[in-house]
């Protein structure tokens, strides 16, 4: 073990996300796994419930045990929304740094957590605690955080293309489509008959509409980085794919805001963020960012309107990726490490 | 044969539409298949070409010989957009009905043919001939038609679930947001790098934004339809499915309007129509209408904002099925004939 | 309805094999239904259950009830095996007949239950009165039946090409290796984490291996059509797909059985049974089949070894079609009668 | 750029292969590439034709230019068979390192490439010099050799798991049955009507039975490595997903070889070799190898006969990751050195 490394532990190690933190981490130089944690899964060793891992990694799952978490530098936690609450505050009160990749800290509000998540708060007082993870538009707030709520996979979607163009005023924020559409990974790994091969296969469905929990978290957050309260109307759809969020936003665009502005603004903010790519007059293409922790976006105006397409790996970007990303922010690492050695940033230095 | 059998034939026959058309006619019960017309299957029998039609029919693929045309009743064209013009003229002009499943005669102005359809047209003289096959919204014109231009897979998904809304005033037609996602064999069977199945699997594109040769035809007939000038913006994306369209409209709806009045627009003009399915509250899935003729539109309103969802087998109510769909009419037969024996109009009568 | 329509009740309406009979029955001919029933799902109507029924079928789904059973004529099940038994001994009681599309009465042993279905079987008294429905090699046993097991989805695609040439002694029946895949929708629609989209799409793996409750079928029926005993070696493996079995049979062949030969041995024994198409020397594929009662079936001789390829739809022909054709051969109907209108025997009469 | 890099230039970085050697290039640590060479892509830059790598790499494609060669230490050939002859003579020439992942020098017999490629082969001379480059059976000479024939992606599948237990004298080498399914990556990037997405989609179709061109080289390298001539009969099938290839092989099996047997068998050839798995009594999943170099082998022993499982992506173990993997044996680094950091040797070490 390298001198300096970080002693990470994840909590819902046996999830999808939980795997896909553990590939990155891994490979990852500068951290060392110390604890896998699961309930369910508990007593299994990791490559029993990931069959994939064998030759990669080899450990017991274990129960959380809050005596553990000393030796523990960054404990991430990747467990379905409401669960991850007592982990973060076991976390939080003996001073270990804590990302959630859940949902459960990134509202302000009691009453959304009901009304979205359909269940109680259990720990209100670290709600301020925690910093929102949107690692393109919170890095120095990160840098310090002691809890980081890693985003949703369709607000990182509707979020990194959509501020920039609230804040700089160029479209008309009374009336925002989002449409997006989403690999199953997102809904995790646990049974259930609408989420079967036969069910899923060869179809497509909206869902939630009007009332996904992504919603307040959209809302809340166009709002602290642009300055300005949009109304949007934001409908998820399910794909039949594994992995990857398609969004497409539609929103009247200024007389004076062609694509040259435009894209003078996308430049603004993403010219130096390594895992954005503004690829106008290219059309994003899931297959392009799979497997990635890129976001890709691309745009295009007719008729005073602007369509903006943004991609994303649900798992990597819209999840461990960005989790990634915020531990090396919270760490003095380079954003990049770990996630990919050849990044944009690099390749400006060649 | 029996007396007073419809006969048809049909050019085109070794594509995906011409396929969907024969296995349609063959259980249709008034109705004979005279010619099967191809150019470069010519030659071939069906059954070879379509090896799925095995045991079901066997005919050779003839060229197209306008002397054989006076013993059909009615042509079916199935041609990639820009082929139909002749064989619509050479019907015409022997008196026998034709309906024309491409987009050859959806249009009214040369110029949009060039600017969509990237070509003149040749027998612009015929375009004010062509009556639009919308089956729900234009039956007593299809009646009579000599020239039936059958809609767009697309324009099909949107208009139904639109139109009503528009005519009766209750969306801000100033600003409507339309996404489509579209199976693969809306694109037809020829080889292209950017169709072989590594290249579509598990993944999304949007395409053609803002140029799409379906956006005149929406426009075109949303106006004629409803009688009032709509904005919108149509982005189609490819899906990673074979079949079906699901289409996602979004628009700031009336403050009067809430979905019981909706739901009582839309009864009003699709409760006696076999193949319009309004499913509120339910949430359509593109499953529960492939293979079948039938629309199913849902919606649901939200922060002023209605959200519509409707989807089509592209092949069938939105080529094949609703081609046959016309025929019934233009023959005087139920509409439902040969399409589906129990369907909406004898549930009734149950 | 028609003096002398058939009365058919169902008991297993929700599920995917009760769902392709009723599509099947509703536009058959000769048939009426009479009841639908289920147990979770009783209470519902079908159309909810199955929202791709809207507008073609309106029905209740019943508890089942043992005193309705005489206003049917006969009775389908289209239950997980072991929940068949208790039906089929209240049908064959009241002298109703009835078609069990499970796994229970199509084994004669005791222990084969206990050792692949994993259950007692509670009506051991009426294993010999069940009639095996395999359409093509069972007719005059069928058409006399009270009770016909229908085969099961692999067996189907193993037993049509398999019997013929193993009867006619053409191949080294000492070692015959079966190699099959299938599609998720022979699993049913019970959820299951293994079932999943994410777990099941662009992957593949066998299961069961050696041990799967379908060869003691095959096996005996093997050797009840063809008269020898065979040792072979079976291993299904899932698809991600939908619908469709694929099965790849290979068998060391006599050196005098040449391609002719076999073509002759097929053709002795399906040139008139409508639903087996011999495509030799074409290659079968899942989607020439898919929705229809066919079974494709094409060979190549290579080395001494023959390569038997066949493929069904697991849910038409391996299921919900061939229990219709198998009622359609107990009733004194045309074999094809509601499944296909234009089929080979007809076409044998143009 | 580090002192003892190793220089490398990829001949057909248009392909899928040459994207997959591309993304494993630059995240090896001892590797530069030099330069990317196409025939009609040659011009743009490879983010263009490869749209994933935007911000991972930035190269112009080249036209090969011989004199270009001498900055190179090794050439890697991705082209499809038959073209990759030309330059494995100039590298030869010029005394570089080449590895050829095509077909071009697996083959001993002229007559075999005239009769399972279909054509001439312009450099038999060359022939002898190549080595195969089964890295688990070949290190010795791959690590000498001046021309790697890199194996083809089924010969991967087949021969990692059938060597030993034929080289072991457990299994009747008189008749195997191979049965393969792959993804469709395997067939490369070229359009053909037959491999866009609504013609395998849903589908499965087996094809070249008894004539695949990777018959011969299972053939040859089956018994060079195990020193018996056995008689296989292999038939290819494609599968509706993008990477992967599954392989069943049964096999009668010696009455004294029972699973312990089996194992300790592979044991003794595989307990060393990082990327092969033998996971048994577990089953394969293509999942759980692909965007790996892992071979996943699983076997089960019923009624006399093995049931041999192995899985591999095609587009890694079955091309550009082997290919790395013989790189890093030809200059001497550990096997697994840009392909994977913590993999079966270095969790021995931990």
């Amino acid at each position: 073990m390298k001198l300096g490394m970080i002693k990470v532990s994840i909590v819902g190690a046996a999830g999808y996300s939980g795997l896909e933190l553990i590939k990155i981490l891994i490979n990852h130089p500068e951290v060392e796994i110390k604890h896998l944690y699961g309930s369910r899964s508990a007593g299994n060793r990791i490559e029993e419930v990931h069959p994939s891992l064998r030759g990669m990694i080899s450990k017991e799952i274990e129960l959380f045990n809050e005596s553990d978490i000393n030796d523990t530098n960054l404990l991430f936690i990747a467990l379905p929304s409401g669960q991850a609450i007592q982990y973060v505050k076991a976390a939080y009160e003996s001073g270990i740094k804590v990302i959630d990749l859940g949902g459960d800290f990134r509202l302000s509000k009691i009453t959304d957590y009901n009304k979205y998540y359909k269940h109680d708060h259990s720990a209100p007082e670290l709600l301020n605690k925690a910093v929102y993870g949107l690692s393109e538009w919170n890095e120095s707030e990160i840098a310090n955080a002691a809890i980081v709520a890693n985003p949703g996979c369709y607000p990182t979607s509707v979020l990194l293309p959509l501020i920039p163009l609230i804040k700089e005023g160029v479209v008309d924020h009374s009336f925002i489509s989002i449409i997006s559409y989403s690999g199953t990974s997102g809904a995790g790994k646990s049974a259930a008959e609408n989420m079967i091969f036969s069910e899923v296969n060869e179809s497509v469905r909206a869902y939630k509409v009007g009332s996904h929990q992504h919603m307040p978290e959209i809302k809340k957050y166009l709002e602290l980085f642009s300055g300005i309260e949009p109304t949007f109307s934001f409908v998820p759809h399910l794909l039949p794919i594994t992995r990857g969020i398609y969004t497409t936003i539609q929103v009247k665009v200024d007389k004076n805001a062609d694509a040259i502005l435009c894209m003078e603004i996308f430049n603004k903010y993403y010219s130096n963020t390594p895992f954005v790519r503004i690829i106008h007059p290219l059309i994003p293409e899931i297959k392009n960012v799979t497997y990635t922790n890129f976001c890709d976006i691309g745009f295009s105006i007719n008729n005073g309107i602007i369509t903006i397409l943004s991609t994303i790996d649900n798992l990597i970007k819209g999840a461990a990726g960005q989790a990634v990303q915020n531990m090396n922010i919270m760490f003095g690492l380079d954003q990049q490490e770990g996630l990919l050695k050849c990044s944009k940033k690099h390749l400006q230095q060649i």
